[in-house]
């Protein structure tokens, strides 16, 4: 009779690697509990929980975090025009903490002082997932095997990870998928490699689509289409809908190198659909009715919880913070946009806003309303005295 | 016999304000030289130049500019990856400082001690307009028509120009133009009112480009067709190039909301092709190239450079200082990025440099190379330390 | 009989200039209303009511702002650690919109359409005065003499003002002070011209204090002297008291030359002694107590509004926003600090809080903790991979 | 016969610790060379050499780096007006790359793979010494037996330390130094702990110099004592006596809790008098000349400069890149500073520059000069605009 060294709640994804670290964790004696998030990802979560459960899971969780995932992690990102490097829209920064904000709240419920994940020891995730971790639940420990020595040097290359899976009755997918490949989420897709193809885009007409951002927060309360009427006013159902429509355009689809914050560049291809239709038309309504000295404030402080995001501290004091000022900036921030999608391109077509800081008469050409031109001359002169 | 007021250079644009605007000028005792500036808008320059003649021009100057405008302002724009509130290339604001600097050195020349424009007093044209010109000839006196009451009380609306220009034998445009037309540059056009519509696209299939960073300046020195080979590598040239495949496709074409220096919001739709196939691909060059935390330093400085140009302040110390430290980051900004241009979208499909800080070893799933996954443990726990 | 253009309400100083601009403002035609705040600078405001009264004004106010200068315009200062430029702890900039706020809701109250104020043509306090003025009224006119032709070419130098006030009744000083002198206030006293002398100091031992810091606000809440034992509590009585003991012994003099906002540098000799002291002893208890990223973040901000408040856009909508960010980071900043100030200097001797986040054991050298000195070792190899 | 694991360059301070450290890395296999560097500090250089070489040091290296400490050092510094978290001026955080730099230069010269130092596990000196290492010479590999099981278990208090040094023949100290005492140089003083007292301040009446900045780089050449006419005009004797000077009058002393680099608050008593009297005279002399446009961007660029010092990238891309901005905004930052230093403070008493960008007829209020006040009228109207 063995002791058990406690119980791990594993961040289980169903493919081979999580899978290998579950069975790897049984065999160095932790009872383990394998945890998959449903974030938007495709996946058969029923085969999943099966695969868990004949490796030897004590017991499996699999929780729908869409809802919150949009709520929570999503809009906030949205507020804040979030962007990182000036290209990516941080699709898997910001799912990882809300997983690992599930899986320590299992772990506090079940009495586990462990925690384990597959991310790899060269990347970002683990460093967003453990800061999480610590930040929510400081007293856990977590277990990363892919910094272990002896469970890295056992597992040099893919065909190492085979080679274990069959010899401990590991079902092996056919087409083995990289690691990586887990990123798939309900904000984006990235792909391990490849030349980024032109999308096969499916559609042969435009889409045109109304959001409304009607409430105090900046964030969208529905989505209209403007040819069928129809629309969508739950978060999840909004972005699930901006998600369809964008991908049938093959809109938001970067191929980039993006510097890691352990000091190295990586390769990145991301597929953003309703995040980057959401980003032009929050940009284009926070411009409408935000002030524009508030706005360059708010914006420096979207490059900083940007990079705080990119970096895994979305859970810090300073992130804390910066959500708080980011969200006060909002205030104002609703009205309608009317978009257009169309092979690949979102074309903002309109705005309407009862906070619209727009003075069409004030610009107009024709008309002088209160301003008096001559000012602006002595303004000029004033500013030119240095 | 009537005294001169003395000599007024006007930037002249061959429409219908600028031409009652010289003929007022005469009106008002003045000699006008007509100066007209080739930035690469669409104009019958020879028609302009016999127009202000028979106006009554003293002199007519009409300079082909283009070379310099790509080098001496779209050159240290793309440097900056200069965008004003998040989209706007700012092709309007660095045009003005580039008519304004060739503007008062024939001032200067002539021995003017009056240099005149068109632009409305209540827009941001003025401004760039006559900072440029106070920084590079303090002592000049601006005639800013329509911020002079005499002036513009006289022409509230087009009808009164239109009726003006008959008195005076000015040749009216059958289809009027918006004074603001005269915006299209070589840089970009911008659109007076309307819906943004879905660009007509003209090609059937993707253009795919090669350009080159050759340079310590981080800037284009070549670019290739890469299914006919053809290349082109003057900077004129290129940006002509870019522009024309960006234009086929209908890359680059917004519609904002912008904030104005003179504290007022206004619309405007712009089409920019060349430069924002330049923006995507000095931005990959860029992060491949660049220290990571010398870029954020930079990034930063760009978001400022961006507001100083919107703002007129092109000729400053504070311009000058920024694009000094710019240009230093661009040192190692080399290599060679290959992009497919297709239906609005630019797609990066790879990158290659002599300075790439990527390590492909370094961040391959397979390879340990020098790095040493338990380290990173250390490294999560001391930043979570807070 | 002459109809009145209307009442005007002047910021009267009681000194010469304003005194002659009433008499100016009635030979123009309008009523006026005299206005003098009381905001801790030494003043005989009995006599001055009387003059103003003899010289014929409609009515007088003299309102004690003193409490609400302190909680409403120095507290946020505090919070801020507003300083601009390095040095310059906002003294005068921070009282402009303190009286002009009350300015404005008398002429609101008193129907008046006019505003009017002594500050000169080219300083900050005319900006700063009418930003206010328009911000919380925003259709009032504002009537500036020193910047209308009329009355500045007839008051070239001081002589024309003496002159002027012999003709009309108008009580001159023996010893006439500078226009400027009118800076003086409960925050600080400027001094026109000289070289800064040592501070002549009386106090020939230190003085003992204590400042609570007690209030999710981040402001003093007491302040005791730590030889007698005696203390106060309300926010005037304690920033008097600082006033006081700084004030003895020649604590915050300065000599700068500053950049004002209309693009000039000019010289100022300031005394700040309470606000010197608040200043270290906030910095001290903030830097104990607060997360140090969100320090950074709002040190940046911190930065940001002392440029603000200096050129005047204290009612703006970014000064609103900021302010409400900075007092957000204050929710932790509470506790004791205790100071010793003597001979110009302030010397922090100690400091406690509840909410400290200085963890004796772990910075102690002979002790471990939970510290696992071994993980610096991955920390330091991590930051520098690159 | 035992085999060399390889040659150790250890940064021996000459006090116990590093003296302990000597003996143990013999004892562990290494020869070890040790390097004394000459930064200012108070020591007896002939005693250290001795008692190196009695520990059998294999060869002792003692240098003077005085002098290029203040020319590569801290004027850098000085230039960017250098303050962590607003008070603190980094005197221990600059010596650190100051003293690696030349280690690893020993390092090299000898063929010494290993580097090896006494910093602590917790501090920030580690990380300040190590990335100058990595930066300089990557290959090295250090030693840090403060972070090492072996060694920090062993000493686990300073009666370990105490009695390891008796049984290996190290000469106790009679009254023991804390280990970060070593941190005393040119720059500035720590002390370990105790109540900040008054300085006794030896002087009796202040002393007056007038400091000369007449280069392109914006750093003294030239310091004269005002009663005696005497001056010092090299860089190291230009430091050492306004070190004097500061000194006697108790200028620059501080206690501050600060936060270091790895998350932790530690309080610090600091004397730094040189460089107090600097920083106050280059912020005015720097204020003075420098256009404020390009002040405010610098002054950003030295915060984040100071943060990367303290953080210990003096060595990093980012370092090099933000000296060389810095710099450059120091073009025109020339002319003279006299001032007075009594009884803890620096006082400015005048300032003069052929560079001086203050008109003093501009903003004297009895002339009008160029400046037409009427100008402002539509100055603050347009800026009241939003």
């Amino acid at each position: 009779l063995v002791m058990s060294k406690g119980t791990v709640v594993l961040a289980y994804s169903g493919g081979l690697d999580t899978s290998c670290i579950l069975v790897w964790l049984k065999e160095q004696g932790y009872d383990v509990i394998a945890f998959l998030a449903n974030i938007g990802q495709s996946e058969d979560f029923d085969a999943a929980r099966k695969k868990a459960e004949n490796l030897g899971a004590k017991k499996v969780f699999i929780d729908d975090l869409r809802a919150e995932f949009v709520t929570d992690f999503i809009w906030p990102a949205v507020q804040a025009n979030a962007i990182y490097e000036d290209r990516y829209l941080l699709g898997t920064s910001i799912a990882r903490p809300c997983i690992a904000r599930r899986q320590v709240e299992i772990a506090r419920r079940e009495g586990a002082q462990f925690v384990s994940h597959g991310a790899t020891g060269k990347g970002n995730d683990q460093i967003r997932f453990e800061l999480t971790c610590y930040a929510l639940y400081p007293e856990v420990k977590v277990i990363s095997p892919w910094r272990i020595p002896e469970f890295y040097n056992s597992f040099k290359g893919r065909k190492d990870l085979m080679e274990y899976a069959e010899k401990h009755g590991i079902p092996v997918p056919v087409t083995p998928k990289a690691p990586w490949s887990m990123d798939a989420n309900l904000m984006h897709i990235s792909y391990e490699s490849g030349i980024l193809e032109n999308p096969k885009v499916r559609a042969i007409r435009d889409s045109w689509v109304e959001m409304s951002f009607d409430h105090f927060f900046g964030v969208p309360v529905k989505v209209t289409n403007m040819t069928d009427g129809h629309s969508k006013d739950s978060a999840l159902d909004i972005f699930s809908y901006l998600n369809e429509i964008g991908g049938k355009h093959g809109v938001g689809r970067i191929d980039i190198v993006e510097n890691r914050f352990i000091g190295m560049k990586s390769r990145g291809i991301y597929e953003t659909p309703g995040g980057t239709i959401l980003l032009k038309a929050h940009l284009d309504i926070e411009t409408f009715t935000m002030d524009k000295e508030v706005r360059r404030i708010k914006q420096g402080l979207g490059v900083r919880i940007s990079e705080l995001i990119y970096n895994g501290f979305w859970y810090s004091p300073e992130g804390e913070y910066l959500r708080h000022c980011i969200a006060k900036s909002q205030e104002n921030v609703e009205g309608k946009v009317q978009l257009s999608v169309f092979k690949g391109q979102v074309y903002i077509l309109g705005r309407e806003s009862p906070k619209s800081l727009y003075n069409e008469e004030l610009v107009s050409m024709d008309v002088q309303g209160d301003y008096e031109p001559s000012d602006a001359s002595g303004f000029i002169k004033i500013i030119a005295v240095r």
